[in-house]
């Protein structure tokens, strides 16, 4: 089944305490694409400036992702910077010029229509609200946003959340949105608010899934997959869209959406995050193959497997 | 196998968002022993006071444990006052009265010599260094350290690491002792000073074992265990100290020293912390049965188990 992704690609200058990159290709769009390209057919909703160029289209199209829905407009494309100190789970923005994203308006060609999987990133709600209303034939819809939309667009967002299957955020922005300083505690609220699961990223400690009662299959015991502990973290930067992309890319490669298929899903989105900050920006997940990410898999599976 | 266990008895005054309780038993010693009680002969020594009463010491023969150990100094016990916000992974201190502890030289009853497992629980890593070398039979020695000594006696404890088998320490204590961001650069650092294996305890994220090329088997493949996601944590108080008491005290069950039977400990591990801090104090720990500590292990166990 293919997915369909919406979300930012971006330009971004990074400094880590492995050194700096500048005007590297990024955006939640791009690291969803890539990390889901291994497993199925992505299709791609975003807006550049004039400024991106057909070597940086080619990043994805070498991937087989389908970039007919990037529009391309006048001006520049978002721009980021920001730098992690030895703490890498929190990056300190040095700046962030919205430019032809502060007016993104996303446009699904017609060819995109019979996407089974929706995966709506990082945008304001009411545009992720807008893209799924007008994609009707959906299976699943995936869903990511953050601190800044729960406090500025909380009404839209809780009304966007009633079109999400599973949502995909970490521990701060739960406990925000839910306000509720126990997780399990937020993570219940969260699921009366429209999402069946919710995806909670704990960054080097890995994810876990809690379901409601009855969604994807019996019972309400939550799931987690680890992350593996990585002597060298060079680039955190895009960590947790690769992991949606991972996530929500197995999950459409796959005929029937069971708890084992979750499951197993969580697993590959911890493993395509492990990827993304073993260099700078996209540049590990451009070159991956299918063999190297399960063989990461069964180590992953490994950590936590008890005989 | 038996185990012995030197550390502190202490009583708490502790408040958390679910309450508050006072002058309730507490201390290192108490936690591991109560843990590690459901899985083997434990013996303890500590040191206490003159209101430390025979209601008190039944706490501990109520489970099996020989308190022997425990000597009867003339003043008060040691009393900590501490208070929880809502992140409950970190305690205030109102205060430390350390009492007869500031004193304790911990002396190892005749009838003690035979035990096969040394647990070192968090005192100065002089007392634990002198506890090591007169107990010339051990088979194997777990400890526990704190930023206190960590800074405060950093000689003395390198000292002590080269006599520790297994160190159990949380992620800031491993940085701190390593001068490492990295936890896996910090664990594999540490593992060049003495222990084996290293145990680094992530709270509500689990644990994670790293072990040294060799030891207890083949590789260095670090193993994960996950932590129950709880609804409510009562009283995080003693959380760390119930871990190292259900995992040494599995170990100390187990005629053979695995690997596999090192992953299931750190389980096991994860499982008696989980329990401890659904009461105030040790409460919950009183009263368990070996059915109830197995029926979590095996929640523990699905929680990251893929088929």
């Amino acid at each position: 089944m293919s997915i369909l992704a919406v979300g930012s690609v971006a330009f971004d200058n990074i400094a880590t305490p492995s050194g700096k990159a500048e005007n590297v290709l990024g955006g939640s769009a791009t690291y969803f694409s890539l990390a889901a390209s291994y497993f199925t057919e992505v299709r791609v909703v975003a807006v550049v400036g004039e400024d991106f160029t057909a070597d940086h289209e080619n990043v994805l199209k070498k991937r087989g992702v389908d970039t007919r829905g990037i529009e391309h407009a006048e001006g520049k494309t978002f721009r980021w910077g920001g730098q992690y100190s030895d703490n890498l789970n929190e990056a300190k923005t040095d700046f962030t010029e919205l430019n032809v994203f502060e007016k993104f308006q996303p446009r699904i060609p017609a060819e995109y229509q019979d996407s089974s999987v929706l995966f709506l990133g990082n945008i304001h709600p009411s545009l992720q609200a807008a893209v799924r209303l007008e994609m009707p034939h959906v299976q699943l819809t995936g869903g990511d946003t953050m601190n800044f939309w729960i406090t500025g667009a909380n009404h839209e967002l809780r009304e966007t959340l009633r079109l999400v299957n599973i949502l995909l955020i970490n521990d701060g922005e739960a406990k925000m949105l839910a306000k509720e300083s126990s997780l399990p505690r937020a993570a219940r609220k969260v699921l009366t608010m429209g999402p069946q699961a919710l995806v909670i990223k704990h960054g080097e400690y890995g994810a876990t899934i809690f379901f409601r009662e009855g969604a994807f299959g019996v019972g309400t015991h939550p799931f987690r997959a680890p992350a593996l502990p990585l002597e060298e973290v060079i680039d955190p930067t895009g960590a947790g869209d690769s992991f949606a992309g991972g996530f929500m890319g197995y999950i459409a490669s796959q005929d029937q959406l069971s708890r084992e298929v979750i499951k197993r899903a969580l697993f590959y989105g911890g493993v395509m995050g492990s990827f993304a900050v073993e260099r700078f920006g996209t540049e590990r997940l451009q070159s991956l193959t299918r063999g190297q990410i399960d063989a990461r898999f069964q180590v992953f599976r490994e950590l936590t497997h008890l005989d």
